[in-house]
């Protein structure tokens, strides 16, 4: 069951991992550009039987400006709030608003992101388009874009959870010294990487983070998503140093050493889908070492329910 | 994927479903008992974050007097409140409070039933011991005492589910004339018991209900928890009638029977687990037709948070 | 392992399967608009060992003008050849040239075209993109843009795939009354398409074809890519009237049905990716009828080398 | 296939297993009291077609004085003779007479003590209950009362055990120094135990012994039984330590070190129920080593009927 | 579950099965010439520490007069003695004579044929070659020779059944009016056989029997070993009329046809290896019915230790 | 997915491979019986639609000068001619000649030899029988014989690949000293052996070969074909070192020490069938290091149609 180093060698485990010399660069053109788009937001009462906090039915501009969905849920409450972001795992979209009630209801005014272009493969989806084509991909989002930097999915849904940042720091109701970021899996992800690459973040609670440590990562699972990739290498043979490149702009190692908030990350010893060893990569890279929550028996499922019990009382810590 | 008939003769299939002559008085036998059992009622705050709900942790007395455990979750409000008891699937229990907030906040007093002797196999579990002993079991809870009505686990479990409506009438906030049983799986199968058993339930809100027309089901399915019993009986192989009549006390199609109450109940087209023809031969044995919704292309997730949001609006057109 | 119905009733099997008003018109105006689209075609030696046909490195204008790859094989000869145009199974492109040496080698030109976004899954792939987005999509193709007839990927696919004999009939050592399509899964999906849409196709070998009859292979195997349909709907539950809607633009029912060249179908008896049902479907739709290959004991293999063999005899006597 | 250590660091291998202090003061006072308990033996003659050797059907007192069954078969002859008592593998029970031939055929005392309520999983099953009840258990009986080792179910099994060796030493015509435990799998987990606690075991053979080594088996295997374990704390995240404590009182690494009689001890190093390392950390701890039968292409069904061989000649030179 | 018919029509299952027109003459020649091509009997005691019954390791000449090994046990008593000859299932072979103790503790002699050519899948093996080679094969044993009923492997394995039971009546202690043949899965095929091929069998058990009405077996299950000829077939496409010519001679539909003893026949519904339809096939072909023994949750396992016992005491009923 | 050493290891690996005596006597004796056998080539024209090269249907001596099937592909040329001679991988035959294109599409002559008893388990199969019977052998080839070196199984299959090698030299227009063995997995072991037994081979190419370092690769695989051997080791418990001794005989590491002709070997790093570590083995037991080409991210598939673009161009430069 173990598939991965034992925890004492985890504990301590900081692999070479190769960071292009452009990396902020990249990131800081990519995310001005996105700035520079424009596009308005747009917030709706949403069509929900929920009534003990308030729900609304956002549009936010993201990657180039294209519009991302997202429920905003709040306490009925004049504010200041403390808010967190949250993204979603892989395959998934924001679902419906009465699915996300753990953090309004205990206080926060809570975003939760659609993925662009996913959304359709478990629960009850999203509603976010991604209007983007690729070259030839294995079937799912890793490989689409995936041979440059600049056409890689990833950039645009890095962005798309930067730019979310940017969106409830504009709400008069959220206090913009408590914007925390959260997320499961691909959501941990992408809470490192906008952790990493959003400077008024102040707390990051990453949950079995994906997209760390790709090198390592590819090879030692046969797990999806990563398993995408090894797909398209056994087909495409010659192409593993591009492919490898491109995914170094968003690999949640690089982005750990950037993160300078208080971050909690959780990690299962167990995970196929997301190994420890890939997870203490990322959490052994901070600056400052971060909290971590250790589930010796559990795969990829960590924590769960116990996870967010631990998380809201850990911001409940940290953003006061 | 198509595990089952075709929905045109799921409609209206109505098989032969044996049931014992003495089916009302075992159970009017056994509950008086439980009620005779006495046994208080303790309801603390629960140690929880969330804010937007009151949240209670509750012990009540199920079979035998036996403590149980639950939570109560409820709006901030003095009510009469209209009030959902819900049961859980097979092999959970409880979990955490923020797990189960949707009904109250959506306007219900809302008992979430822990489940004896189970809570320890997904999720995160429950806190209810089972103080009985079994004969030689198949692991899992669906064979332990099967041998008699009066030893089988489920009598126990079903009068738990009794007992917790009786519970919720002790409430003053609780509007007596208002109050749902809903649950999801082997929650919909104590559902289906509970509003046939318990004469003052107002809505049934079953899905992909389980304990349906087990003499069916065991022989149609070779996913748990209905092959438990297929593989009890694969290994004692002289004691079918006995455990068939067993199941006969706790079949959901015979339950359906006795419910007068306005139903819903959801399926899912290619369910494995609990076979859409188990379901529809429960659901299409009412005296009242029941709504019915169903979801064509899932297996045993069914609805899901789709399915709350729709027997959400259902509730609030039943009990106003 | 007979996954589907008895041979006696797939050799009768008639079902109705529903076709919209504006089929004709929808794929009418469809290749207009990309013939319209313009485009010039490309074709360079091919950088391989093979000596003893001609090989070159094609790039023709497929839908809206967008360039699409293909290898061409030809014998060293002058002509007027016979030509096969060849389409490529689900998640695979036109790989390498010596992959492809068959039919040149018994005489014919060879077109095979690559399959735009696929082309990444097996095999040693493809280099067409398909450069356009799509909503929130399951994981594979089926899914991309197939809420409307105007954005699915298949619309694209299919008009590259009469494009493609568009292609061949420039060629001056073609002779255009001698042009067959062919294909294996997907490949014998397009070449049902190709030879309904294309009025100078003159003879069509389609080996156990994908893409057909759809209400019905989506509901009866859970094996990919149909599966990728019903995954889809089983997140997105309120959209099964539009989503076969759209697919009723493409199935193959509606195809083998304006289809007047001879035709050879193969099927197998145990495919459980394309059920034989679904083909017999197709095959039993046409208004003449074609010679129909039965391997009763192959999965979606087929008749794999036999079947080419079978098929390059069966061309020779009806291409002469 | 091999899943563990080589052969050559396994025959070194010793961990460091945890031992509570109160270990042996535990199984005293565990012991002392089944004996206290009383209950009377019974034995009568079994219903079976079996007439080479007599067979007896027996229930003797055990944990608690509560009945266990078992059979006993035996030559046709006056005795002494020597006797092996033979515990059942996880799942199973004392199944029918006719089943266990080879050691009444090869002249010894044959006790097969039924396993309380296991017995209906597989082969012909059992026929003791095990009237105690428990917390939220995971399916199966690992994880029964596993939070104190006051309540824990192999406290139970092991005190059967135990006093099945004290049933057969009433018997006149068995010869008191010439009694021997035996046993597969969970079987052979428990003749380690009874090898360590009664001391009047003569001999020991324990094959692909389960019930060892639990810290290590646990993370290492994920079949069960012991993932039964790993499944009940990843839903129980807390209680890691204490499952681990009361684990400690029954782990056979604690029983080897305590053995001193003649042991043969059977391991495959193939095995992924019983990995090779924990039976090898047992075998290693004994004080004597002990004759290590290794199989190094089997799974968990090891030696089989060529280990039953080698067991009985190791007897017959072991107790003369 | 249920694989196959439900038992409402299994009862009177009666498929048409061709049978070729030199069926009887194809063994008696078969037979005769075996009978003639001569070879000593050798009967050895065997090494085995079984003293209960006397055991002996026996060579005794089969097909073409080449050796078949076999053990042989029996009661310590004069005769005269029932006998019964046992066939043993695929890949198996006589294993050790410890695991054959049953009938002869039960006071039958008995003799155990080992298996030509098998005898390396499981348990404890076998000792008896095949000298035979053939063509291109599928692996296993069920496609050697396959192409023509002269050369198949079942000619000759069935020759050696019967030739077994020419054997055991030449012992004197052997009632030759009781010899009755046995068998589980393909050892049920064989006594079938051999009860239908040799005119001194005087009762028939066979234990969910393989090799029966193969056209329907090859097509409904895809387990091995009927699998094994589809799996031939799909590869070698244009020989299944010949295949299934040459199984025509060892179809048990046809051999039970010819049965005129005394038979029982156990049947398990939920048997994915050998459906039930196959077993009725060849039970309800039988001139007198047979009693037939119904395992309803059973998969190919059946009846074991549960039918070893039923099967004991009608023999004993029917050899007196 | 990485199932082996890392790849800095395996470049390095080189493990003691025993090897007999008499493994250079043995192979000589062996290879002369076959040549003094006798029995004539034969070679017709094939049947096929092919004309862009001829294609003759041979049947050439192999081991004991028994006939062995194969295709003769070759350039409509002259000579002398570059001649490959090619052998197929585990359960295969020759096929049909269209699936054999590509090398005299390049300009070789191209001998595929058939492979005795397989051809009946994938692609479009063979027609070369093995006319040698078996001991009790686990199903498939690798088994057959095993217990002795004259009686394996591969020790025929390696003499008909060194007599293929011997029939291509009688082709007056094949040029002798450029003459190359090839072939995938099997076919791969095959041509590292005829390498090595063969004076006359000018090259080898060798495909992620089959039969290298078997006592590394029985244990540390559960694929078939290697596991067979290990299948046959767990029931036949006692025959381990006599069997190890046979395949020392054929192991590809103790041929590759005796390869002189330039090598090309291909691996894949995830190959679960043939283990990376079991090809380096044999790559690093050369005595001049041969060409390596890794596949990273492939499977058994290894580089597929690009290694063949790869080994024709390094065939290109070494054959000249």
């Amino acid at each position: 069951m173990i598939t991965d180093l034992p925890l004492e060698q985890l504990r301590t485990y900081r692999p070479e991992v190769a960071e292009p010399a452009d990396f902020d660069e990249f990131w800081a053109r990519t995310i001005a550009e996105a700035r520079a788009a424009g596009g308005a937001a747009e917030s709706v009462p949403a069509d929900t039987p929920v009534t003990a906090v308030r729900v609304e039915d956002v549009t936010f501009p993201g990657f180039g400006g294209e519009p991302v969905r997202a429920w905003y849920l709040a306490p009925h409450a004049d504010g200041p709030l403390p808010c967190v972001v949250e993204f979603i795992g892989y395959g998934g979209g924001r679902g419906l608003p009465h699915e996300h009630l753990a953090h309004a209801a205990a206080g926060y005014a809570h975003l939760v992101m659609d993925t662009r272009g996913q959304g359709s493969s478990w629960g009850t989806g999203g509603d976010t388009p991604d209007p983007h084509g690729a070259g030839p991909a294995f079937a799912g989002m890793m490989t689409r874009g995936i041979e440059s930097p600049d056409t890689y999915y990833y950039r645009r849904l890095v962005t798309d959870a930067v730019r979310a940042v940017d969106h409830v720091l504009t709400r008069p109701e959220v206090d913009p010294t408590r914007v925390a970021v959260t997320g499961i899996s691909q959501g941990g992800g992408l809470a490192l990487a906008a952790g990493a690459l959003h400077d008024q973040v102040a707390a990051v609670a990453a949950d079995v983070p994906f997209l760390c440590h790709f090198e390592r990562a590819v090879r030692i699972t046969d797990a999806r998503p990563y398993s995408e990739i090894a797909a398209y290498l056994s087909v495409r043979r010659n192409v593993a140093e591009q492919v490898f490149r491109t995914l170094s702009y968003v690999d949640g190692v690089s982005m750990a050493r950037r993160i300078t908030a208080p971050t909690m990350i959780s990690v299962a010893l167990m995970d196929a889908i997301c190994p420890p060893s890939t997870v203490f990569a990322a959490a052994n890279a901070m600056p400052t070492p971060p909290q971590v929550e250790v589930y010796h028996f559990n795969d990829h499922e960590g924590g769960a329910g116990e996870q967010v019990l631990r998380s809201l009382r850990w911001l409940g810590e940290v953003l006061g």
